[in-house]
């Protein structure tokens, strides 16, 4: 049986940003990227010098693990990385939603996997020109024909600055049956060091403003929760 | 022609709170409430005292401010209060969808207008005991009757003691098919009154941690986004 590569598992707690922003969450964080973004923030899910610390897995351990911490009481569960669609999750939400469980998967939209049909929740965040990297248009369209079936598909836009957000406006033009959510970056990614709230307000206040000045009232705004209440720290 | 009871409209901004958290929002708040909760954050809309601030508004006049702020591009229009269900909005409603805008509406649930059902969004919002009102819950149910046909239906509760939490678990379980948004208490609403956001993250944390001990995966948990941002200033 093949395994999966996992960096953590760990909740339940709430999700900090986009569709499912305040819904109880167990995450399921996979190991490997395709990417690698100048600010992510989640390098010790990417970057291959943290590959001793992912866990080879079996599907069967990782559903003990997620109804351990759940309890055994349906909640939903959160595959992201890394990119999760490197891996096969398609026993995983099999077994999970046999037992009232929703899935939903977050991924960049580079790779498309058969399984995204099965999900609850499919959030696509193609990456803008601050993270360094470039989007494959035509492998993006592929993960939405390959999520057709899926409950709810949304895309979701990191913006750091202007560039940023004339791409996000020019980019979801050619979607404009896709929910939109657009997110302040967060510059300061080291578990080390504390955020600062003001400076993350004043982030995502200058998107509010600006778009509301543009009168672009498609997307949704919303901050990382998370990163308000916890900063950078992991597991929660 | 009826007039309307304005306290205020502004926007566009984003919504802070509950089930449309983050969508660009047009506010219309009605004067006038039949509740008169102990922590109510928008006594300039129900306290009589300010009767003489409000405006006596035509659907034509109300209209023609939404499409000035929102320069006549489509967006959710937020009735909200004081209690917005004492009054008439069919018109305005009628009047705004028929230009692709969306109506959400957000009321305590005792008072049932037929209107409900043209709504994009109703959120109803039964006050727990630390409001100093009780629910009457057959006036709640009607409204829920109402409101067939509207494309949304939800449940949204403050909760700022374990008096409010164990309230809402009760209250909760007779609507399980309801979705459900729980929301920390602001226990400062003086607008010249700085708030205190570690106080606010603090009554969040608190909130996430109890639910997420007791195993209650139903709710969504949600801050008042627009108090940790702009603090209890009027028109954001």
């Amino acid at each position: 049986m093949s395994r999966l590569r996992i960096a953590e598992i760990f909740g339940p707690t709430i999700q900090g940003e986009g569709a499912l922003i305040g819904e109880p969450t167990v995450f399921v964080r996979t190991g490997g990227c395709d990417y690698r973004c100048s600010w992510c923030d989640s390098l010790h899910a990417v970057d291959p010098a943290h590959r001793h610390l992912w866990q080879a897995m079996t599907t069967d351990a990782v559903w003990a693990e997620i109804t351990r911490l759940s309890r055994g009481r349906p909640l939903t569960v959160s595959l992201s990385g890394g990119n999760p669609a490197i891996q096969d999750f398609t026993a995983l939400i099999a077994l999970g939603q046999a037992q009232g469980y929703r899935f939903a998967c977050e991924t960049q939209g580079s790779i498309a996997k058969p399984w995204f049909a099965q999900l609850d929740t499919l959030v696509l965040s193609p990456k803008p020109p601050s993270s360094g990297e470039s989007v494959d248009w035509p492998a993006f369209d592929a993960c939405l024909s390959a999520a057709k079936g899926a409950a709810q598909i949304v895309m979701k836009i990191v913006i750091f600055d202007e560039t940023d957000y004339a791409w996000a406006r020019a980019a979801t033009d050619r979607y404009p049956a896709l929910p939109l959510y657009l997110q302040p970056g967060n510059p300061e990614v080291d578990p080390a060091t504390p955020v600062n709230p003001q400076d993350l307000s004043d982030r995502l206040l200058w998107l509010v403003d600006k778009t509301m000045a543009d009168g672009w009232f498609a997307p949704r705004i919303l901050p990382q929760l998370h990163v308000l209440l916890w900063g950078n720290k992991r597991g929660v």
